[in-house]
């Protein structure tokens, strides 16, 4: 028995209902998506999830990671659990055929993530860097690197990660010193990274590794990074594996939680340099970088979904079973979901939850769309939504995943502080995800700076003119739903409003956008959330309404009202906070903020 | 060298502007405590926590404690940090001279507190608890147990702890089993307690246990337990230890943080029963126990200021240390506090620090306004306003001490991440603030049952027209303070709403008071933080007025003016879900719950 369950229905509505599985599978290369296949395999991976990764997450945690003698150590269970996963296939779900994949839509590969990441989060990310591998390869590399290296990464026989950063870096990349010295064919790599999860182990064959560097004549800052493809073992020519090559990690992290997944400190040429590729462009890895980036943040947001869930699971299970005092209308005592307090913590959580789920299909859907479409404009325009919610998405599920797990911890009460319950865990491996392939102060200004200021604000015109129609649709519905129409409408004008003011504003305040990302974005993941959560409301009506008589559909429109009155009134203080603007942010100066 | 400063001069604006020392100075009993006789003693204070304290603080984190033999071993340095601790008297800073203490007010214990807990809450916690101990034993028991226990508690040479829950029982003391049997002039107990912090130790030559148990007729339920204390050993006529009593540790809980104060399970009574003495009237150990309680949730608020200050100075020099990037109007790369979403996070943390330091401050000066004060109907209105504010300055200050705490792991970026760092180690030590001592869902019952319901509003209603005089007498204030007055008024008028709302829907609604209270609780704290920080705001610009100059003052006014335009606001988010009421937080049946 395991004490995570998959929430396959929750996941199959909002793949169905909200994310339109079936546009996707109307496209080209998508048909055999149907809902009955995508419930099949989602069924599959939810027996793995619940009954490989999830008996060894706490053991992992408890476990960590350690060097012996050059070699990672993983917790026990890790490289078996490992091998099933590769073993089935799930890898390359959403891969294309050509290349071993199953060619399934990026929405089924993202419902997986979000299993993964719920039962085993530190296994789970080996796996997901591998995507960003896989990812940045076939979209930049040359076909002999690819049909060298792919294959067998999209198998998972091989994995992959990224080696972005170094000490003196941070989020910062213009200040990576790595080199690169061509030599032939290929390059000598030399330099330090740090923060490479997952960058050296025993559970692949071989480690595949993306690596910024610096050719010696290229210019300073971003514009004079490359990417290269340095793998741990050097591949012969018919595929099998020659000698070590020159890379070792040097030290692991000590962290606050994803225990169990190695977060290596890697040295590259120690001994003369790294041999590696060339991947893409000289100079240009920046590009080749933020393809693996945007992969990356979509599967961080879906590790928010899973955490979310699963400290759902475990505070419900919690609160149902746990027996402490007494609550009006029961006789004796009570068990402490009976309690006002208890159940209005579990709706946030699962409101929470449930929202982020939606925002996260709904944000992967749009990049299957974007990327299968073959209508020019629609293309388009799904290439915008995606860009523009890809922040979101990221920075939204796993800042709220935060407060989710948080939650959980306190539902617990004293019990939760014990590292035993479990609870604590998936708040200390959740803390990551803010941080992580860009934090949310990051991912602010990619959406405030990229993507509103630069495209004039195109894409979230279409947006707001989107939920402006939902709005009417909405207005027209029973009044079970009048109080979510009330606050989605608020919740939309201050957006409305808010980014008016800003595109108004920003010209003459080059401090604004800084002082204000965050805060706005959280504004767009609340009404995107509310907008999504009275969406499935009303499919969950019609639902109703066609005859299901089910609980599960009273409570998506149960939950969706909780959404808009405890959420939503979120935005009233993010309008005010956005359009203080940047003065009081900026109001004392660097040198007297110790006074 | 320390990186934990305590921010005496934040203290004593606070301690003079706003609790009004010189008030309290004038009460009989107080004179001595002049400003400058405290501001001599609080710098001695902060010399210790930054000298002796704070360096022992992470790696006693790293240490953690562990049993050997039957012994609690605590971490390298803590044995001495303690034994400087009672050399100085400072267990009995605010106990009465009478019995050894120095007789100061409260509000200097407070301040105290405030140092302790930011410099190594672990160690702290074990005077925290003697304080409780002290209380409980000089209101409630005899005068023979009062001339054998209390001296040697309020050096600090003996400490206390609370013995409250049992396995079965947690917050519910109803269930509490442990036994007290009557053998001539002393009990016999038996029992197991759980979450005995600082249970066992060698810091103190003796420990004084107050345990909740049942005497053999005792009737069910919370009326039927009584307090007793159980000596670690026993105290002869002549004062000096005797025997080993028959108590012990069992083991230690592994936790999220605080790791190195030690979470007992205790064990009474394995060899016959432990001799206890009882404190107070038989049956009645619940109100002995509030006497602790109310004493040790101030104590807890303020831990709260501790490690949110500790988390915002450490953020400050990270920002200010840190290259990273490039900022509008700055040339070449610059330091992160450049950033303005750096900013925001630093305005943020040292905004919530500063209106938690108020609120915190502020109610331990009335404690002292309502026991000293000689006139009784003007007592009787502190005693209101403690009462009122005491589940407030507990809750409302733990909650914003997670804020800030993970805000300062978010400011490091991956490093705060790594434990190394030290960020993490604050987040994990406030998780406890939020449960311990009472969770936040029991602060706002309390408040909102016990303070607000009880009282019909009274003690709300005077403070509801005093912020209505102080709105006024802001409204007259300069522009500059005009954002300030705006989103205040706002506050407080949702404030005002929501309680006669309440008052009107509470007696046909049994689970409307559990239903909003945490959400009316934050509004609460949200309100008279707001009123506190304007206050600091004329207080400074007064002292500008007055000639001062200096960024200190300038620092206050801003800091304010941001807690106005960015945690104000929320009360309007508040409001909305306060009087959404209880219909979509209960909506969902609790066997419906898992679909």
């Amino acid at each position: 028995m395991s004490d995570y369950q998959a929430p396959l229905k929750d996941m199959q509505f909002v793949i169905n209902e909200l994310a339109g599985l079936d546009k996707i599978a109307s496209l080209p290369g998508f048909e055999e998506a149907t809902a009955d296949t995508v419930e099949a395999i989602l069924e599959q991976a939810g027996i793995l999830a619940s009954e490989v990764f999830s008996p060894i997450n706490q053991s992992g945690d408890e476990a960590g990671t350690h060097i012996d003698n050059g070699i990672v150590v993983s917790p026990d269970g890790f490289v078996d659990a490992y091998q099933q996963f590769v073993e089935n296939g799930w890898q390359g779900i959403s891969q294309a055929t050509e290349v071993g994949g199953q060619g399934l839509p990026y929405l089924v590969h993202s419902a997986t993530t979000e299993m993964w990441s719920a039962s085993n989060i530190a296994l789970a990310l080996c796996p997901l860097l591998t995507t960003g591998t896989i990812e940045a390869i076939s979209q930049h590399a040359s076909e002999a690197l690819k049909s060298r290296f792919l294959e067998k990464l999209v198998t998972g026989h091989w994995s992959g990660t990224m080696n972005l950063t170094e000490p003196q870096a941070g989020s910062d990349l213009a200040a990576v010193r790595t080199r690169a010295v061509p030599e032939g064919e290929f390059y000598r790599i030399t330099g330090q990274k740090i923060f490479i999860t997952w960058g050296e182990h025993e559970m692949s064959e071989n480690i595949v590794h993306l690596v910024l560097a610096r050719l010696p004549d290229a210019p300073a800052g971003v514009k004079g990074i490359s990417l290269f493809l340095v793998p741990k073992y050097h591949v012969n020519d018919d595929g099998t594996l020659g000698e070590r090559n020159d890379l070792k990690v040097v030290s692991l992290e000590s962290k606050l939680g994803i225990h169990a997944s190695p977060t290596c400190v890697m040295s590259y040429g120690d001994a003369g340099g790294a041999i590696g590729y060339l991947v893409g462009e000289p100079n240009n890895g920046l590009a080749c970088m933020f393809t693996m980036m945007n992969h990356a943040r979509l599967d961080v947001g879906m590790q928010g979904v899973g955490l979310s869930e699963r400290a759902y699971q475990r505070a419900l299970s919690y609160a149902k079973d746990r027996v402490q005092g007494y609550a009006p209308g029961q006789e004796g005592r009570v068990t402490i979901i009976h309690h006002a307090d208890v159940r209005r913590m579990l709706m946030q959580m699962r409101a929470l939850t449930e929202a982020s789920r939606a925002l996260a299909y709904v944000s992967t859907a749009e990049y299957d769309l974007a990327h299968s479409c073959k209508l020019k404009e629609e293309k388009a325009k799904h290439q915008r939504r995606i860009d523009l919610l890809t922040p979101v998405a990221k920075a939204w599920s796993t800042e709220m995943a935060q407060e989710v797990t948080t939650l959980g911890v306190q539902v617990h009460g004293g019990m939760g502080f014990i590292e035993e319950t479990g609870a604590a865990q998936y708040m200390r491996d959740a803390r990551i995800l803010t941080i992580y392939e860009g934090t949310t102060g990051i991912q602010g200004m990619d959406l405030i700076g990229r993507k509103l200021l630069r495209d004039k604000g195109q894409a979230m015109g279409e947006l707001v003119s989107e939920l402006n129609s939902f709005k009417s649709e909405l207005e027209a519905e029973t009044a079970e739903l009048d109080s979510i129409s009330r606050h989605f409408s608020d919740a939309l004008q201050a957006l409305d409003e808010t980014t008016e003011w800003f595109l108004e504003q920003a010209p003459d305040n080059p401090e604004l956008a800084g002082s204000i990302a965050v805060n706005y974005l959280m504004l767009v993941g609340n009404v995107v959330g509310g907008w999504l959560m009275a969406k499935s409301a009303i499919a969950a009506r019609r639902q109703l309404a066609a005859g299901a008589d089910d609980d599960f559909y009273r409570n998506k429109i149960n939950t969706a009202i909780y959404f808009a009155e405890h959420i939503l009134p979120r935005s009233e203080a993010q309008r005010h906070t956005i359009q203080a603007g940047s003065s009081s942010v900026m109001s004392i100066a660097v040198d007297s903020f110790g006074c």
